[in-house]
């Protein structure tokens, strides 16, 4: 038999960190003595428990205290933690250690050292000359680097439910849509207030049916008002904008009539081939082509606007990345400083984000399709808070609750 | 080879009537010659043609007239409608003659004669000495009824499409949630307007899921403005609604603050207990017990309210209808001057409602789950339009839309 | 500060019974201290945990136990049950008990009784006498009975996880189509097989898809095999199923072809009034009328079907119960021996089978839609697990498991 | 008034080609007389029309008659071709002619010359020495070249539903789960097998859940029976493929037992790291790492496959094309020869791919999701059939089909 002791502190009887613990030592076949356990007696006060873990074998040992690191989980007598070097280019050393999104720590010399930019399933380097230590994606690494690998001297700070009553309660709740979602709309609109008031950055992510239900309208409101300092996006969302910019359509559908006024999909490529012609969208502005709509306001007032290509891409519109690592790149570099992620009809850039953010921006995912609410916390987005709505009428009520 | 020669009029171009008709004769084995065919000139004008339909044996130019009868062809020598009589009470004849919900005559005497209070699915009743037709639910048939067989006499007036702009155009597109859905909601408030200005009834169908979202408010709003002349709904919605006016729940759910202030289901089941206990809605009325909610606005203002119970309930809520066929006949006899009819959120109730309404009721069907708004026009509610939206958005919305 | 001591004991760890428990009491404001905590060291030994609740008012605690009580806890020093009497046929007393379907014991002379025929939302009704505790609908209850109100001496057995592997695993985790079904389906053809070796009933739920794409076929071979002893369902799957047995079709589609045979519905109605004609299903077979399909099997076989009916029925077909409260009547007395139940394709019979079941039968829902089985464990039947999976190839699968 | 004669021919009536152009006369305010009519008086002959449309301008002549030619009419009195010179490289002329997927014709000195290698929404360049003519997307165009505008002497062969009963009958009836599948496969199947007899190629687009679901198995299992010779897919699909080769896992669950082994992703990173480790997925394969699966499979019998990256990718994947130009152009490269195309649990391939075949390729989508069957007809692939199935069991059932 093997055993180790470790230690979990922080709100781990209300977060259900202890009880997750004590499933994944059950679950891999282990077993285990709780040796001290104190509960915190008021809510701000963290709670402590002191297990004894117990496997039958060394292989199973380090299965379960490598999860039970992502609750948090500490070794009693840790050591620092372990690297190898990077010996090909992309390409990680074998026993590399694989991040979540949550905040996570390394010990460098004895010493706790946060891992920056952290993000999901990702490596971190270390820079030992100047003590730091980062996230990076695998085809990222270049030989010699100091990759981490196993577990030892690795702390993961779990997501954490404060005791406190949640202002993001609704998140807490399973999906569904016979929820009061005009409750929780009010609610995320106070955030996105209280996040701009100390400077905090806010994430729109967009799908294109923001444009077919006419809601881009809303949106460019949004981008006025200062309530949007970054948005992803794809090269459909940027088409239809313009094409609406353009011509009044969206897929050919006039946005104020509601009727087909055009046969096939001729208008978006107009709309392309209009940009192409003048070079790119920031041209059409200064010309006076593009006079209004979101790509519009974007580029007027400043906003960080990435724009990722895919494989069923018509044009694509001048702006677009279509290199992938590309796209994630720039995607990465617009993340620092954004504390809250609206994503709105979009299932491919939900993933795509949800994959970048760390768990401690608040994450909305509005969408009329309960698939892509529950995908994206099937995912590890556990931070993510699912709205089963319609996309136009949540965006118009978001408009008129931040009024 | 049998052949019958067959005339159709109306806007048999524009409503699809002319091609669905060619349609079923060559899929049915048949082939057909244009004798005659005219476009009407002008929006208002209307087509005609007279095709020659040929079948290679007379039971299928049989199968072929009586689908055709549906699309409103006539045979050019028509006979008077046939009738059997009825030996059994609660059983048709052989042969009857299955309804569409479809305005429908049949020939009495060589006169063309309405049938009353026409339906889906159900007999048609001939009362020779009135000269009168009427349809009949199979279970209602009685011994010595004459119920209209076989295909002769009977004339069947197809849904048509105006050749003029439909005023509920977005009715005639396929069902998306990617469509401009304020301009539908506004349509639909325009059209609920001009139904009322002329003393039209408005039936609203409604599922429990108005009640959970907190979207009873503004359905009550919708009764005290006079929008809302016939409610069919169910054990549930009724609960859930009292549940809300005595306790501030739905299901636990504090419609206020949107937490579960109540472990389980036990507040609609003491609201139950506590309209049981005084006997009745009314009387939970009358003694201020009930004094907010759908149901209380329902009582005041006198709207009749049927309530349709079904196997999954609890209680049941004094006032639901029990037994299923004389649920159908309280639904059947509050629909006379119904003209438009608004379903919201409720697949069970929308397919019942979906069977009794006749096609000439402007029907919406608003629900987030495309498959129900989906769902009924399969089953034969051509007239039904659909809206795949937020239930609680959309009452929002059309209550403004109607202010 | 008002506190209590209660006791928390079996497989309260891997069960989550714990942390579920110290969830309830800090959501509704309380606080506790663990006094003694056993953590069983082998798979089939029980854990136990003491703790001292503390709440802010007696109102608070109250609301507490009363939900800790869901999950076990027995207070340290108890009473026997209280009771009230019936006042009003059909009405409970202000403050009675509202069951789960969880296993349940009362308190009677100091001595745990067992509440007969546990089901959910339903109350306790004492019978002093024989020393005996049954559930019992709010309907039912009569002038004079004694039930169960407030919470003392009361004990509900939580659902367990069993700490060896669970034979049912995959019904533990979340609902999704992107699992190995096959796996699924042949975990449960070995339970179904497990039941009927020790005598234990299997009860299927069916809607009416199962005819419509053909599976009926196979739903008759389970019945042939002995691995149906009672069928719930309504008037639509038996009109289908009759229909196919007597036109080869389904809602007028060739089940051989997959082509429409028949215009419109009138294949079903034509089936009902066959049956109609004849007076009952039972004559229908004895006549050799109907000669194939899932009644023809349950008749011939002797198994309880219990056809309930609705409010979008048709007909209805004879045999359908059309009394709500009737139909829900004899589904319950169907329920004795039951002791696995296999849903397919049909929300409101889930519903209203999941609300009687207790929570010890083994239920499996099967849908195609994800929405109806979250649905169900949404609304309290956790011990529903989901497959997301096609109803028509899951009983082909099914059945060729079981051979 | 303006006017022009246009003719239709072929099986316009059985197709609905006739009624959809006088739609759409009439939808854009036009009006029509029938010229001429003739239909065909066997299965096999041709009907033929001859309209004289009106329209109350030019302009709405021209768009009329634009929307006329996607149904296959032609102007009686017919010019050539015209085009315009591209002055930049990636920008089409200001009227370009946007292709539909449909067979197309252009007239070339008189004649009428197929245009190569149709597909939808992109521009047709003609090469006037050669006397060809052939499609191209947007951005590849380059100065210099004629690039077809405006509308004359362009045919488009409309997408004819014979009048022969249709061997893929299922295919167009609308998108539902209550259908009888097992037949459909079985007609799938047939299909398969006489497109390899003739020696045509049979397209698979296969999304992640293929391999979650542990159906990899069977498409391995049909790439070694010879019914594969395209694959398109994504990272996922190669990653998790690799995963289950290497460790038996897909996103970390084992595929054999259905339990999570693994915590978090850690397996489909090792497999990315593993297989860039050695440099190439064929490399892989050499050195005996890669020893099963659909990879292994198609690399060992020579099968094309394009894997297209996406922004939501970790890794990625050796062989994985980033660009999404890049990645379409080899899309484009494999399509020639390819007469059937089987989509599997792909929304994203789906569409991508959809929107490069031309409308002769019988094209099968099967999803759980109705909406992404949906969504691909809504898009113009109208020749695609949706199953909305289970794609592990469709797999299955596909196979034993094919036995």
């Amino acid at each position: 038999m093997a055993s180790e002791v470790i230690e979990l502190s922080g709100h781990i009887i209300d977060s259900w960190t202890l009880p997750r613990a004590w499933d994944v030592i059950m679950d891999r076949g282990g077993n285990f003595a709780v040796e001290e356990m104190r509960v915190g007696t008021s809510k701000t006060e963290p709670s402590y428990a002191r297990l004894k873990v117990v496997a039958p074998d060394d292989e199973t040992l380090e299965l379960i205290l490598s999860e039970l690191q992502q609750f948090g989980a500490v070794l009693l007598h840790g050591n620092d933690v372990q690297t190898a070097t990077v010996e090909q280019d992309g390409v990680l050393p074998a026993k590399f250690y694989s991040t979540t999104n949550l905040p996570t720590q390394v010990r460098l010399n004895g010493q706790w050292v946060t891992v920056e930019n952290i993000e999901m399933d990702v490596a971190v380097v270390i820079d030992k000359d100047s003590n730091r230590a980062y996230s990076k994606p695998m085809h990222e690494v270049r030989v010699g680097e100091q990759v981490v690998i196993g577990h030892d001297g690795i702390r993961v700070q779990p997501f954490e439910r404060a005791r406190e009553r949640e202002s993001f309660a609704f998140m807490q709740s399973s999906v569904s849509s016979e929820k009061v979602k005009v409750l929780a709309i009010h609610e995320i609109a106070r955030q996105m207030k209280a996040t701009r008031e100390h400077g905090g950055k806010i994430l729109f992510v967009l799908g294109p049916a923001v444009i077919h239900t006419g809601a881009g309208r809303y949106v460019a409101e949004l981008l006025r008002r200062g309530y949007v300092q970054v948005i992803f996006g794809g090269n459909a969302i940027v088409t239809h904008d313009v094409e609406s910019a353009l011509f009044g359509t969206s897929l050919g559908v006039d946005l104020r009539s509601g009727e087909q006024v055009e046969g096939g999909h001729r208008n978006h490529l107009r709309a392309i081939n209009a940009i192409r012609a003048v070079g790119s969208l920031e041209k059409a502005m200064e010309i006076g082509l593009l006079r209004e709509g979101i790509t519009y306001e974007a580029l007027k007032h400043n906003i960080t606007m990435v724009l990722a290509g895919s494989i069923r891409d018509d044009g694509p519109m001048p702006g677009v990345i279509n290199d992938m690592q590309e796209a994630q790149k720039h995607m990465r570099q617009a993340l620092p400083g954004v504390e809250m992620a609206i994503i709105v009809a979009s299932m491919l850039h939900a993933i795509a984000t949800g994959n970048l953010l760390p768990a401690t921006v608040r994450t909305v995912v509005v969408d009329i399709n309960p698939a892509v609410v529950t995908k994206l916390a099937d995912r590890g987005s556990f931070q993510a808070a699912g709205l089963v709505t319609d996309a136009e009428l949540f965006l118009r009520e978001l408009l008129e609750a931040l009024a």
